[in-house]
């Protein structure tokens, strides 16, 4: 009861927050993640001094949870300062001293290396959000063994700002035998191919050259977008829980997902809502992971439709009347025990024309451990975040997911908008994406030589919902005149797939055009931009459609390249 | 027999045209079409030397039937050159043997105003594809009443260049006794705040500024778009024919239509494919009528489902198996008696969530004339052109329609294609259209006092889909910076409408935005961009999306106000 009492005051105190970190832990699984300890009436204070400046400092790192991952930067210097404040003179707390303060009300105490910080100040402006509470009245160390982003100089020193005293030199000790093992330390291999944005946890794209030399991409190349350390899960003992409102339950395993239910088949694309952010971070710096244009990929996905298993659950065509949504929950989890979560329409989940899969094989295999063995959600036309991996469980509800991800992250906003004034409730969450098109070759700063006489550009377009690309034009003048550039559905020697019925082409297709070369020109500025057959074109430019999380960036795709003039004219 | 294998002559020869120009005319209403003659073999042939100066000329003025009406720039001009050849020393022909000049094979000839013209090598030049060919071997005088665009100059021009002879007087004096009376005579009074675009057809459309002071938009201004002349039809004989392929078959009365299915109502936008075109002729001259901003409007539309007369039709689930596509039929119809004719795909007329009405209520009273009185098809979030008016059959099939305005008109392509390139089947019909905003207060053009201090703007924002419209940034600088909108789903004095479900978002949302005068500007270029639930936005500028015939111009809005200096201060 203690402990369920302590959530709910967590929670009472969320809207302390700022608006842009909300999040409502189930009472159940807070009472998992708080220790137990002292009822914590303490009410020492040791209000620390930090001026306006501090906050003003502070707004320019503020971020969603993904986006502590901006951190990531210095990490390289984070160890050097690890001992800044050994040699102060304040006071000794015991670890029953620290544990009694963990919420607001109580005032917020964590520890570092023996260090004791009063952050109650800091809470709301924590760039990830209220999750900073789960480590409330305990140690820091295995919540930044997760988030490894955490390890740098900065935030050692906005830390060192709220330092107020040292731990009692038993207890630490009682803490450095616990010895907090890492996370990731399971994670599969990787191809080394990938250009690494992060590795714990993992997130990768391949060269976008060798993206497009296949219409379905090689498992080990696809990119990888993890938000947590990869689950281990024993296939045997697996089982995917389907719940939610009255009227259905059902329990599978692995087995029983396999044979209950046909076995559906479909080519879908898979794009990271970041696809593309490192030209937003031109324009101004946002916040997330440097994506550059291959987060993402086209496999074939095998699998269970959800609809036919929500069918078999119970939910018919009545379910409509109460619930809007259906939540996945991964398997996935950080050291407090949360676990990945999206959510996505219902009426995309229960449509025969929706295509939702509970996917077991991917390219004619089982899963790879990086893209959710043994069973992930293929939510084909919609945002990568909505595909959930590892899946777990399955809630047919009547309101979207509560994670932070489908709630305070992956939603788009004017250019406008910063982090002062950031409303995440004011948009909706991101399902179908924009059409989007790059081109993978050639590649940006390269040369072509002038005695080619002519340039191959190359690259992929796909659009969000089931639209099919219907055109893709290229430029070499910067956008003044235009090509049509020949689009394919299959790699170069084989038939092309079959064309999708109206509202289900959910592949990319991979296009190319061969231009002779302008005969004045010293360097092409290549530009392209697709159509899809709602005639959604992309914008011009990424100013105007620049966001604080730079998600969503589809504007005119450029490259430039020099025109090497040969030798024997030198 | 006789005119069914001319038919088949006529059809035989459409790969002589011009890819653009393909129709295939049934050989049904071919036969109805052409008048009897004789076997037409004479051979005789009057070849006019026709240099390539003329089919260079010519290129720049060929346009699909729509775009004929391009023509209308300067019909004033048109009754003075009636007469230009009436003193040539050409031979005299029988009106039998104009008649049996009637294909590419033995010629093509007509009559206008006692002159015969033989035109065999103008068919595949002529704007308004293979439709020519009807007129072939009698009068043109009929043809040139449905399309009053033809009558101007440059038209009378052309066609004095393929003068071979006069028509024998007693002939001309027959075709004087039958006169032409005006097809359009019946058609409806309209609201005198209607902006002509074309009387005959009849296009307009409501000043902007009135368009967004209703969230309805009141029948009588809501836009007009016809493409013949307005058919009376009487709601007793009224007939809907349900058919096509094996399976299904349905006759209806217009009160069996009411009282047989259940009467369904929504609040749908329909905007025509060519909305905003003058900003494209602004660019480059484009095929068509020229639109400002208020080819759009929304009304409420009541009716069955097109979905539940299908289903009583005998098209049950099975149908998707063999049909792809159903097609319309209106009762309006051109002098030949082909009736306008569009198709929509299957699965949006089928779908529960498509909501595709056989609508005999607008705004809560019977369909106005214009609006297709007794029944019209409305296809929510789809262009106008698939909304058929006067409703006649409709017909369940494997393939589109094949009329003119779903194959050859109606199709976005890329600015690098003109009409000596153009493929129309390269290019998939226009369905779902895309996002859109535009500003319709102030004006351009208009001035804004200075000691307002700050400058309201109004605008509406809609995309094709159901996609809802989440967002409406304005810019008074051009777009350099932004501000988000209010947006609103009703009148202001009146609750907003309950939100729609996910993708069956079919009104617009109009938005408004009260800004401070910036301190130094003396002209203010204000803007718009929306964007809709699936984060597609607008394309910045017109020229990368300039087409041929002009449709989809859908880039931000732009309008120049100026500061007006108080008196005082001058």
């Amino acid at each position: 009861m203690l402990l369920l009492r302590r959530c709910h005051r967590l929670t009472r105190f969320g809207p302390l927050n700022t608006q842009r970190h909300q999040a409502a832990p189930a009472v159940a699984s807070c009472a998992v993640r708080l220790r137990s300890g002292s009822s914590g009436e303490d009410q020492r204070s040791y209000q620390h001094a930090h001026g306006p400046s501090w906050r003003q400092a502070l707004a320019g790192v503020l971020a969603g949870t993904g986006a502590v991952l901006a951190y990531g930067l210095h990490h390289h210097k984070a160890e050097q300062v690890d001992t800044i404040e050994k040699a102060s003179a304040l006071p000794i707390f015991t670890q029953e001293e620290v544990t009694s303060h963990r919420s607001l009300e109580d005032g917020v105490w964590v520890t570092y290396k023996g260090a004791v910080y009063n952050i109650t100040e800091f809470v709301a402006m924590h760039p990830g959000g209220d999750k900073i509470l789960l480590a409330a009245g305990g140690d820091l160390e295995p919540f930044w063994a997760l988030y490894a982003v955490h390890k740098q100089e900065h935030v050692l020193e906005i830390l060192a700002e709220y330092k107020i005293g040292e731990l009692r030199a038993e207890d630490l000790k009682k803490q450095q035998s616990v010895k907090s093992s890492d996370p990731y330390s399971s994670d599969p291999e990787r191809h080394p191919v990938l250009r690494i944005n992060s590795l714990k946890p993992f997130n990768a794209e391949p060269p976008p050259e060798i993206l497009t030399d296949s219409y379905i991409t090689p498992s080990p190349i696809f990119f990888k977008r993890n938000h947590l350390p990869v689950p281990q899960v024993d296939p045997g003992s697996y089982r995917l829980h389907v719940e939610g409102l009255p009227g259905g339950a059902l329990t599978l395993s692995l087995e029983e997902l396999k044979t209950r239910f046909p076995k559906h088949t479909i080519t879908a694309t898979l794009q990271c809502a970041g696809n593309r952010r490192s030209e937003m971070n031109k324009v101004k710096q946002v916040k997330g992971l440097n994506w550059g244009i291959a987060a993402i990929s086209n496999a074939t996905w095998s699998g269970a439709r959800l609809r036919d298993v929500l069918l078999a659950a119970g939910y018919g065509p009545d379910v409509a009347k109460r619930a809007c949504h259906v939540q996945f929950e991964g398997l996935d989890k950080d050291v407090t025990g949360t676990t990945y979560g999206a959510s996505i329409p219902l009426n995309k989940a229960v449509s025969e024309e929706g295509d939702v899969l509970l996917a077991y094989e991917m390219n004619g295999e089982d899963l790879p451990a990086d893209h959710g063995y043994p069973v992930r959600v293929v939510v084909p036309g919609t945002v990568g975040a909505r595909n959930v991996k590892w899946l777990g469980k399955i809630i047919v509800s009547a309101e979207e997911s509560s994670s932070h991800w489908q709630q305070n992250d992956y939603k788009g906003f004017s250019p406008a908008t910063d982090w002062d004034t950031v409303d995440f409730k004011s948009a909706p969450a991101i399902q179908e994406l924009p059409i989007q098109s790059a081109i993978t070759v050639p590649a940006d700063g390269t040369a072509v030589d002038r005695s080619g006489e002519e340039v191959t550009v190359k690259g992929y377009a796909w659009s969000g919902g089931g639209r099919e690309v219907v055109r893709v034009d290229v430029s070499l003048d910067g956008g003044k005149t235009w090509q049509v550039a020949q689009l394919r559905s299959s790699d170069k020697d084989q038939a092309p797939e079959v064309s999708p019925p109206p509202g289900r082409a959910w592949a990319w297709k991979l296009w190319e055009i061969t231009v002779p070369l302008p005969a004045e020109a010293q360097e092409l500025e290549i530009v392209c931009k697709a159509v899809d057959n709602s005639y959604n074109m992309q914008p011009d430019t990424v100013a105007p459609i620049w966001n604080l999380r730079g998600v969503l960036s589809n504007a005119w795709h450029r490259v430039k390249v020099k025109i090497r003039e040969d030798e024997s004219e030198e």
